[in-house]
Formats: C-alpha cells, sequence, structure tokens
C-alpha cells in the first residue's frame, strides 16, 4: 500500500520536546523560534526528515507553522485544519490559531517586547515571508535572527536520515521535450533578463527542467536536489550521487555537471563574490540563499522560477500521456465503483477497505507507480471535512441512507490524475439530491465553460459558484488546482479560484472540483481534471475561444441525479460525457463490469 | 438643451499652437511638455478653461494625453478613442497611439537622449501618476521638472474664465445624513490612523462631504473647490466666494471655514512647516500638493479619499430619492419610446432630433437639472461606436430596418439616471434578434445575481460574458460603473469589470450595461442602473446572500426578443420587470401613451 493508515500523530512526546527546544533558546539568548511545515524546497508531502512540525507538535497537516518561545507556545493553521490541529495538539503546550484572522507577527509581538530577537531556520522560509515578517515584527522592535542549524534538528535524536530515493529517467516519450532543449530556453531567457545563472529550489521545476523523476517524498515522484543554471554552459545538479544510477549518471553528464549538495552554499558565495547576478524567486526560495548571495553587497535578481509557466503548458506527448493516464485510471474507478455498488450496502465495508480496494484495482494495471495524495475516504459526515484522511482509529464504516465520498488519484509514468466522486449508499434523501444536483450545476458550469484568451482562473471560478449562491450555499475551497505531469499533484500557477491572476493558456491541466458541505451530515465534491483547450472558432461568432476538455472518465452517480433539476444544456453535456466515459472504457474492461458500466453511464432526463 | 451638437474640435489651428508651445519649450531649455486631458480634480467632463488638451489638439475625448517635443508631438488615446483621436488631430502635426500598447514613457525615451527634461504642470497629474513616469523615464536618463504655469495656459490668448456656476445646497431630505455628521466620521477615521488633516480635492467628494452642489461643469453638479478636513476643528473650503449667495454661506459657516483658492498654497506650506500629518490620495491628489508638503522634509500621509468609500453607499434617503428618480426618467423614457414608435419609420428623424426630443420628455417633469451625459444617439452603424455623440455634421437618420441605439440619463436633485435601450426601427434581421438576444441573457445573468458578502465586480462581469463568449463573441468594455447621487454618472470605487477588486456592499449603485457591436453594421447595449440589497435568507440556504435591485423603469423592446432563445427563469425575470415597469409607470403617463405602455410591457413567451 502507498497509503498508510496510522494515526502518525504523537502528542504524548510533545511536553519534552518543546522543554528541549526552550533550553535551547535560552543558551542562544533567542527569545522564540519558528517551527514551519515547509521544507527547503517548500515541498506540500515532506520527506520523513523534514516532518519537524509533526515531531514537535503532533500536527499532521500538510500547512502550519509552530512559534515556541521561552514560556508559551502557539500553532497557526488556516482553516481547513483547526479542528485537525486542535485534536492532535497538547493544548497545555500549543494554543492553537486560525489564519489569516491569527497572524504569527501579532501574538510574538503580543508576547514579547521591544528588543526581543527571534530566531529562525533560513533554509525553511521563502524570501518574501521572511522580509514581511521582518517589516511587521521590526514595527514592534522585535527582530529576527537567522539560526545555522536548526534547532529542532539539534534536540530530534532519532530524527531520519535524509531521503535515497532512486532518481530515474523521464523518457522523452513522456516528457516530449529533451533536458537540452528546455535548459537551452531556460538561458534564453536569463540572457534576456541579463541575469548571469538561476538557482532552482522547487524539487518539480528540476525534476521537470532535467526529465528526471525521484522516489524522496510520499506521492511526489521528485529526488530532493537543487540546481544552478548558467546563462550560458552546463548546469549544475546538487544531488546526492548515491541516488543516481551509472546509466542515468553517464546520460545526465551529457549536459550538466553534478555536485554533492553540500557543494552549494560554496558555489553561491563564489558566485557572489564574482559579482554574478543570480536569479532567485523570492515567493519560493528560501531567505538562506539570499543571504548568501547577498554577503558581499550584491543583491539576487528578482523572478519567478523560469520552469514554472512552461512546466504549466503541457506538450503534446505529456498531453497524449495524460489521456492514457485518465483513461487507465477510469478503467480502474470502473472496476472500483462496480465492486462499491455490490458491497457497499452491507455495512461491512469502512473507510480504509473501500481506499485499500480503490489503491489495488489501481494497481492491477500494472503501471501505478504511487497514489498522488493520500485518497480522502470520507463515510457520511466526514465528508464534510474538505481534507479528512480515514485512520485505523478514526475510520467509519459506509452505511444505508449515507452519502460516500471518494477523492483520490494516481501517479502514472505518463501522468498525474485526481478525481472525486461522491456516491450514494442506499436511497439518497431529497436533500442530498437536491445537494447533489447543485454541485453537478457548477461542475457542468466549469465543464462547458468557453473564455477568451486573456481570461483568468478567477474569472472563471463564480461560474462554479452560480448555482450554490443562487441556492444560499457556497463552499470554502478554490474551484480547482493546476495539476502536473507525473509530478505535483498540487502544481502552480494556474488555478480556479478567487486568487486565481494567471491567465489560462492551452496545454494547461486543472482539476474542476465545485462542493458542498453539510457539517455533521455529508459533503459532496465532483471533480475530474480538464485541459486548456486552443482557442476555436465558433460558428456565428467573431472571436476564437478557449474552452476545457475533460480529462477524468468515472461516471457520476445516476441515483443522485433528478434530471428535473438540471437544465436541457446540462442534460446534453452529461450524456455526452456519460457516453464517452462508455465507448472509451468498455472496450478495456472485464465483461463483469461492462453490464455496471453500461448501466452506471445510461442516459438520463 | 443642456447638450449641444456643435463639432467643437477644431484642429485647423493647432499648428500654430504647437509652434507657440514649442517656443516656450525652447526658452525654458524644456524637451518636451505634457498635455494631459485632466483637470486640477481629475474630473472626466471639464469646465471650458480646462479644456487645454482639446484646444491645442483638436481631440475632445474624455480621456489622453498630448506630448509635445521640440520637433514631434504625440497623442495617446484608448482603444475607444483611437478612431476619433485620428479624425479630430492634424495627423502632420500628432502622431496618435493607442494605449496601453503604447506608452508614453517608451515613446519619450525612445525619441529624447539621457540628459533630457520634459516639463508637466503638477497641478494637473496625481502623485502616483508622476511617480510611475519618473521611475520609467529615469531608467532611460530622462527626468521630469515641474513648471510653475501651465504652458498651454501662456499662450491660449483666449482662455475662458473660471467657470462661476452658482453653489446651492443639498437638502437633508436628498442627502439623508448632515454634513455635520459625515465630517464627524471622516475626522474619526483620520483620528484612528493618527492623520492631522486631510486634503481633498475631487469635486464629487467635497460636494458630498458638504451637502452642496454646483455648477461649475457639465452634466455634473459640483463646484470647482478644495477642502482641507482637520483631525479636529473646523474644516476649510477653498472656493471662490462669489459662487455662494448670502444664505447658504451662512449657513455654511456654521461649520466650515471659507477661503479664496488662492490661499490654498499657502496653507499646505503652513502645515508642512507646523509638520502636520496631512492625508492625500495618490490616485487622484495633484503632485502639487505632495510637492508643497513635502517642501520642509515632511512627508504626505497616502491612504484613499476617505469619502470615496461612505459616497458610494447610499443611505436611506438617498434610495428613496433614486428610486423616485428612476420612476420620473421611466415616465421620460415611455413618453419618449411612443413617441419614436411612431415617427422612427418615417425616415425623418434623425440621431440629433431623437436626442433633443429625449431631452424635452425629461424637461417635462419640471425637474430635470442636467443630463447626466451627451447622449449617445446612435443609429444603425453608429451604435457600434461605444462612445458615439452625435453631431450636426455627422448625425445620420433614423432608418427602417436598423438598429438605434441611445444611451442617455439625468440629473435630478433626487437622483442620477443612466439608461441605454436597443430599438428595432422596422423590421430587424434574425441576426439582429439573436445578438439582441444575447445582449438580453447577458444583462439579465447580472441582474439575478446572488452572491455572498465579499464578491467583488470582478467576479460578477464574467456572468454578463458567458452567452457571448459561449457564442464566440465579446464586448471591449466593462459590464458597469458605480454612480453618484445627484453626482458623478461614473463614481467609483465600485464597477463591474475585470478591474472591478472592489466588494460590492449593499447600497452601491451600479449600472449593468452589456453589449454587442457589430463594427459597420450595428450596436446593442442594454443598460439599467442596479442597487446592491443587504445580504437575505434564501429558503434551503445556510448563507445569506446580497443580489441586485433594478432601479430603471424602461420596457426592454420585444419586437426583437425572440422567447425561444431565452430560459425559463429569463423569461420570468423579463415579464415580472415589464409587469413592474406597466405598474409603476402607467398611473403617471398620459393615457396616449398608457396603450404603448400596455403594448410594450405585455409578457412574452
Amino acid at each position: 500500500m502507498y497509503q498508510i493508515f496510522d494515526d502518525v500523530s504523537s502528542p504524548a512526546a510533545s511536553g519534552e520536546r518543546v522543554k528541549a527546544l526552550q533550553r535551547e533558546l535560552k543558551s542562544r539568548k533567542l527569545k522564540g523560534f519558528l517551527v514551519p511545515h515547509s521544507d527547503e524546497h517548500q515541498d506540500e508531502f515532506l520527506s520523513p526528515s523534514a516532518e519537524r512540525l509533526a515531531w514537535l507538535t503532533g500536527f499532521t497537516g500538510s500547512a502550519g507553522v509552530a512559534i515556541v518561545l521561552e514560556k508559551a507556545a502557539a500553532l497557526l493553521v488556516d482553516g481547513r485544519y483547526t479542528l485537525q490541529a486542535r485534536a492532535q495538539t497538547d493544548a497545555t503546550l500549543f494554543e492553537v490559531l486560525q489564519t489569516p484572522d491569527a497572524k504569527a507577527s501579532s501574538w510574538i509581538a503580543e508576547k514579547l517586547g521591544k528588543g526581543a530577537v527571534m530566531g529562525y531556520d533560513p533554509a525553511l522560509h521563502t524570501i518574501k515571508e521572511i522580509e514581511r515578517l521582518t517589516e511587521t515584527l521590526g514595527k514592534s522592535g522585535i527582530k529576527l535572527a537567522p539560526v545555522d542549524t536548526n534547532l529542532v534538528d539539534l534536540i530530534w535524536q532519532d530524527r531520519p536520515k535524509p531521503s535515497q530515493g532512486e532518481v530515474v529517467p523521464h523518457g522523452l516519450e513522456f516528457a516530449g521535450k529533451s533536458a537540452k532543449d528546455k535548459i537551452r530556453d531556460v538561458q534564453a531567457l536569463l540572457n534576456e533578463e541579463k541575469a548571469d545563472a538561476v538557482l532552482l529550489t522547487l524539487l518539480d521545476s528540476i525534476a521537470w527542467l532535467f526529465n528526471i523523476r525521484g522516489g524522496d517524498l510520499r506521492h511526489t515522484p521528485v529526488a530532493l536536489a537543487f540546481a544552478i543554471v548558467p546563462a550560458s554552459g552546463r548546469p549544475t545538479l546538487f544531488i546526492d550521487p548515491a541516488k543516481i544510477g551509472d546509466n542515468l549518471k553517464g546520460s545526465l553528464r551529457e549536459f550538466l555537471d553534478l555536485a554533492e549538495p553540500a557543494a552549494l552554499m560554496e558555489r553561491l558565495k563564489a558566485l557572489a563574490e564574482a559579482r554574478a547576478r543570480v536569479r532567485l524567486d523570492p515567493e519560493t526560495a528560501p531567505m538562506r540563499f539570499a543571504q548568501a548571495l547577498q554577503a558581499d553587497g550584491v543583491k539576487f535578481v528578482s523572478g519567478q522560477d523560469p520552469c514554472i509557466h512552461p512546466k504549466a503548458i503541457k506538450n503534446a506527448a505529456e498531453i497524449k500521456g495524460a489521456r492514457a493516464a485518465h483513461l487507465r485510471d477510469g478503467v480502474a474507478m470502473a472496476r472500483f465503483l462496480a465492486w462499491l455498488d455490490e458491497v457497499a450496502q452491507t455495512g461491512k465495508i469502512d473507510e480504509i477497505a473501500a481506499a485499500m480496494k480503490l489503491e489495488d484495482s489501481r494497481r492491477e494495471s500494472g503501471q501505478l507507480r504511487d497514489i498522488s495524495f493520500d485518497t480522502i475516504s470520507a463515510a457520511g459526515p466526514n465528508g464534510a471535512i474538505v481534507h479528512y484522511r480515514p485512520t485505523t482509529k478514526g475510520k467509519r464504516a459506509l452505511q444505508a441512507g449515507s452519502l460516500y465520498l471518494i477523492d483520490s488519484g494516481a501517479q502514472y509514468r505518463d501522468g498525474t490524475t485526481d478525481v472525486t466522486r461522491t456516491l450514494a449508499i442506499g436511497a439518497p434523501t431529497a436533500e442530498m439530491k437536491r445537494h447533489y444536483g447543485l454541485v453537478l450545476k457548477a461542475h457542468i458550469a466549469i465543464a462547458t465553460a468557453r473564455f477568451p484568451k486573456g481570461t483568468r482562473g478567477q474569472d472563471l471560478d463564480p461560474f462554479a459558484r452560480r448555482p450554490l449562491w443562487e441556492a444560499g450555499l457556497d463552499f470554502d475551497h478554490g474551484t480547482g488546482h493546476g495539476v502536473g505531469s507525473y509530478l505535483s499533484v498540487h502544481e502552480g500557477p494556474q488555478r480556479l479560484s478567487r486568487l486565481g491572476t494567471v491567465e489560462l493558456e492551452p496545454g494547461m491541466i486543472l482539476s474542476n472540483e465545485p462542493g458542498y458541505y453539510r457539517e455533521g451530515h455529508y459533503g459532496i465534491r465532483l471533480e475530474t481534471l480538464v485541459l486548456v483547450t486552443p482557442p476555436e472558432r465558433i460558428a456565428g461568432g467573431t472571436r476564437e475561444m478557449l474552452g476545457f476538455e475533460t480529462l477524468t472518465l468515472v461516471p457520476f452517480d445516476r441515483r443522485l441525479i433528478d434530471p428535473r433539476q438540471l437544465l436541457p444544456f446540462e442534460i446534453a453535456w452529461l450524456n455526452a460525457y456519460h457516453a464517452r466515459v462508455r465507448r472509451e472504457i468498455e472496450p478495456i474492461l472485464l465483461s463483469d463490469d461492462r453490464a455496471w458500466l453500461r448501466h452506471a453511464t445510461a442516459p438520463i432526463g
């Protein structure tokens, strides 16, 4: 199993750990220390050695920061994680606060006096983060000071060794463009902007640029590494050489130099001394590197990681791969859903059994490399917890008369998937159907959107909300996130959300996942991945329009659909989608499951 | 007539004027001078003495800037005005460039060398504008230097005297809140933000705050003035005292001091010497005042004009006034449309005759104070020119088989109106009806929108575009602008547009005016004003939703509506709207026009 269902949280040890950290503070004359969730690459999923926040506090969510002072400590998390953070941590140790209402700077300013010095690890915080915090704390006369070694690492006795996952090539048949060509494009950009080099710190940027994949993080096939790409000449990849086999080493050395990660800081200092103009992304690069480059009065060149934009625009090979991955994933989902229909009402299936069955079903293709995130297998009221993760202790059984929400995805070499369906277990109530219908309308509103060049994600997000707004409802997350190509399941810069200021371009892949959550009762979310299609003439129109091709091939639960709630164009879209799912999936399915598929994709209306 | 139909442009004199200006440049060792459309208050409609750009170039649009160098000159306008600017100016004198593709700074940098100095009048440019331009020109080594007297004023021999329109009180029955109470609120804000005073430079802010109206600009009832509001004590209104009658003087002096406009600069210098923290809005205040306040090393306090936000939220009296104004305006429109239906097909009515008839119809109420902008009376292909204004020379006749677009508004003491209808003259084509239907769907999409607190104008703008996008069409202007209360017909900060980042709040008034323009053939725009309604529970919902109340009461042309193109909720909205128009207007109409109204508002579908 790629997914583990243990309750990994261990708040019992927190007391001792916090005390040990406070002793370190004292010996350094620091009044406090910041422990963020982030690692050195701002990853969402961490390697075990980077799980400092969980080790210290017990909180296992994917975002947050602990602030440990001499006599107090707080854990700041966003609205998704407030309940979880309270449940996983010791309330006598950590005050749990919800951002953005609560702010780290306000809490610190309230507790500390003028002249106090807060420590932080400059490897774990971005440049922008530290700049903002320096400014706000400065107003209260509080200073920030970088530490040489993370204080948690000093006291974490059995801290795991850095992960040693094998690095593998990402073949041209999947990548669609050679590393040499990608490097040439990055170098052209550097020359245009008169930078001498760029430092890459994001793991998916490095994996994308050099056409490699790794095994250092759960669910995201990247390798822990850094890279420097000069405006001309060979890039250097800073990576533990033990992770790379000789064959791959040979082919990588055709266009890059390999170096130990420990050599990076020296190299940056040498660049600074040579007064080189090194580009850094202040939104994602750790402060540590800005400090190294600034040491001799030179300032880094501020600019977005140059891989972010080209990585988001999938090329023909990546699009072909995405379609193949979704067909394969659709077959696995169909087999899973057919099984579920048979057994769900027995009351003997729980959230973990279902998640394991789905992972098995994906494994049957022989091509599953990982799941793309921990499956959210949520029965009844658990569906209303947006980031729910079933555990052995807390799991629920699927029961008749309830809704079951399953949000999952796979990593295949040709693509990353992410799909959510909500299913009726037994007979649904009229209210469940009404709410399901509204979310389905929201989903179709995005799936059918046409829009001109220049349209941003934030311009489309309201289309998904309108059916819910009309009913006095809403959902508290974005409508969609970008998705990588056998890379991160959450990938920027594109997104469908209030904050989606990036223009949508052909080749971008996004999720379309509106929802509705009735706390204590059920959650409904319907998610497919969509591909932005090229500008196209529309009959009778004067301007070319972009649109979405739905990649995911999984039926929506017809038992929850009341055709009277839908408009003719919505019914037409749904029936056409189901016909397509059947046409593409059926030939690959075993005969038992074909009957299920035919029923699940029969026309409505 | 409030509207004049002359061709006011006089490019013939431009050659001499530009030469005279170039002589002034030489004697001052300036390499160039900027002539913006703006006046000292960033007004859209100008008083005659501020029409410097039109005087110099011949261009009469509402936005743009001329750059005059020693041997070259350019006129930069936005996409609305490119054609008009080319038609109105002498091409041998002015290179017409379209913003934002063309940039003033790029054009200047291309023409001038390092070390060159460009002059500008610091009274006419905002702080932000000059800051941006200083930065971009600085990169090319070009400097900006303020001049003491505008160079155009020096050479403009017969420049009109400043306007002397009478200032009148805006009664509490219309304003809904006393000037004293408004001043108290502004002072509370100043104290909260630790500013000692605020300088007001926007005429509608001053008119709103002191509950006065003026007659210095066409179509906007404001008085040329400035004001300083101290954090405590009495405000000073800098205004020509000849414009204020003795009665009003007496009542104004109960809560403010009057001063000559010429005294303002001295006062600012005195404040700067006293090291007072004076708030200025860098987006709207002229650079001149920032310079005056900065003279002694003190910097102004940057902050939005504190009247902008409260002025946008109409109070109960203003809302009551808006409803009354729209009822009165609806009667005038009904009388006009009934007349038009009778005479339009004769071919004897032209754009000017129709605009005059509408103004007369509005005057019949005895309460018309002005029109709120020059009526856009546009026959056939002229409808596709978004900012068309009919002139004696260029007017067209209304002809059978065409569309006629009329966009107009009134200033009444209780409210400002702005309404556009598009009408069939004779039998419309199927294509006209199809396009009209799409714009009507766009209009209804906004009229029926429900949305939660926090929704911004940019979140709703796409609702209007969706029906057009689906047909491969779009329109190149925002969906709506804010509207004042017997003030500016274009009022911020709220707007329905891609740039509408301000949250919509109950009491705001906006236009809802999607369109479609088929160049060389016709233009369709359907505009009503809407009022943002308070958060309201929706049956079956969990969150309160805001919405819009349509204020305008004017039928849509049923001859252009094909019910088969509309969804049931769209037909229901339209029929309910027409029933309401009839219910409210009919009792006030003369009997002849009642038959027309009954026909015009009969149900469709």
